[in-house]
């Protein structure tokens, strides 16, 4: 695709990187070495700066997601972005949270990125799921309880099928709900009028991986109110069906290294 | 837990470690560092030796999957290598394929380890669906098209329950199918059965991230046929309701580096 890129200066690269769940040493061997030879680097708001810190140091450092002194930007405004930089020359870094190929809105940046030419690879990286059930110490799937795991989003959560509710309120299903907190009280009533128990266990997980990382158990019946008194602040992922496993020795050791 | 085991030797530590699809550079920093630090690696069957190549030249090196000469291990000899080892004081390694949380069977190893009051961590990998879906330039969610996805296992397919199949059939249900190139014909005849277009886009990556990484792109309808005649025989992962986006370029970035 770069051959149908003719320009004076060499065409750049843009490489479309994981950055995992927050912790640092979550990154890849893969994703480290892009960011040390990037020439600029296109970051979601809510990639640390320990992480940016990574990168080469004469690397340009752009935020894309200005929340907190601006409005957000728009994706447009962010494929326009991406695509002035690489056309310029520049090795591109852009820089997901988490696993770009989950809820990363990869899809909208390829688009703009082949429109113009330009070549692309993507580098996974670890999506906040895997990395909130390795703190719990729970897996995704076991043998004898869920062979099927599903990823959703809490956002546009009314457009969600209804069968699928029926399904999710099966016993033994597990889910990973991202970007869950705001749905929580809908999640809850559909999964409850399609016959889930009440009793069914719901974890949140607040910034996974981080020295911040904060664990709420509770279950599907205190879901809305545990989750108000915890009054998370911070990105969160929610299990539907699964519980901490033996919760303070995951906790007080999901951090630590080996040695 | 650590504080319930009273022996003479020190205690030693389990580190359950998702090695990732096979590219070491696709390893996480913490994965690197655990295995640098451990004094017995026990692996998986399809961890590549150039991945063990980066433990601490010292440790010990287990396979715990000993197909090709001689019969796999059973999981309870499995978990019973394990505990044996760290009992023994060692800092262990259990190093899986992939994220050890995705059709890992993970929770009876950590059962067996937390019986035995051995401390314990997980640390989360990149699973073949992130790696398979990177290399072909695609999304496992997409805004307007899924907002959530499946990850399923060809294993035991026949105790899938019938609902699911009706929901996979519908238009722009992504699922990423582990273990699925057995089951291949039983889930065509399913998913049609339930109304799934025969023109469903379906993707098989084998070897995903690796230098053989092979990618056949085909429909449901072509499925069983297609893949009999690709004769594929490494693990490969099966993408339900994805197509490659413009594999020629995908497949020839997937493995390059920025620089």
């Amino acid at each position: 695709m770069s051959s149908g890129q003719k320009t004076h200066a060499p065409t750049g690269h843009v490489v479309f990187v994981g950055a995992g769940p927050g912790d640092p040493d979550l990154l890849t061997i893969k994703a480290l070495r892009a960011l040390q030879a990037a020439d600029v680097v296109i970051h979601d708001r809510l990639v640390s700066s320990d992480i940016l810190d990574l990168s080469n140091p004469a690397a340009r450092r752009l935020n894309a997601g200005k929340q907190g002194f601006g409005p957000a930007m728009s994706q447009d405004d962010i494929n326009v972005l991406i695509v002035a930089h690489a056309v310029d020359g520049a090795h591109v870094v852009r820089l997901k949270g988490g696993d770009a190929t989950v809820f990363g809105r990869l899809d909208e940046e390829i688009d703009a990125v082949t429109a113009a030419g330009i070549p692309w690879h993507v580098v996974p990286g670890i999506t906040a799921a895997s990395a909130s059930v390795a703190a719990i110490g729970q897996s995704l799937t076991k043998r004898g309880r869920n062979a099927a795991v599903r990823f959703l989003t809490g956002h546009d959560m009314t457009g969600f099928a209804d069968h699928d509710w029926r399904a999710l309120a099966r016993p033994g299903e597990v889910a990973a709900i991202y970007m869950g907190k705001k749905s929580a009280r809908f999640i809850q009533g559909r999964l409850i009028m399609h016959g889930a128990d009440r009793a069914t266990p719901v974890t949140v997980i607040e910034n996974a991986s981080l020295p911040d990382q904060r664990v709420l158990s509770t279950t599907l019946d205190r879901l809305p109110a545990d989750l108000g008194a915890a009054a998370l602040t911070g990105p969160a992922l929610t299990f539907l069906g699964l519980a901490p496993r033996a919760a303070e020795t995951a906790l007080s050791h999901s951090r630590q290294e080996l040695a």
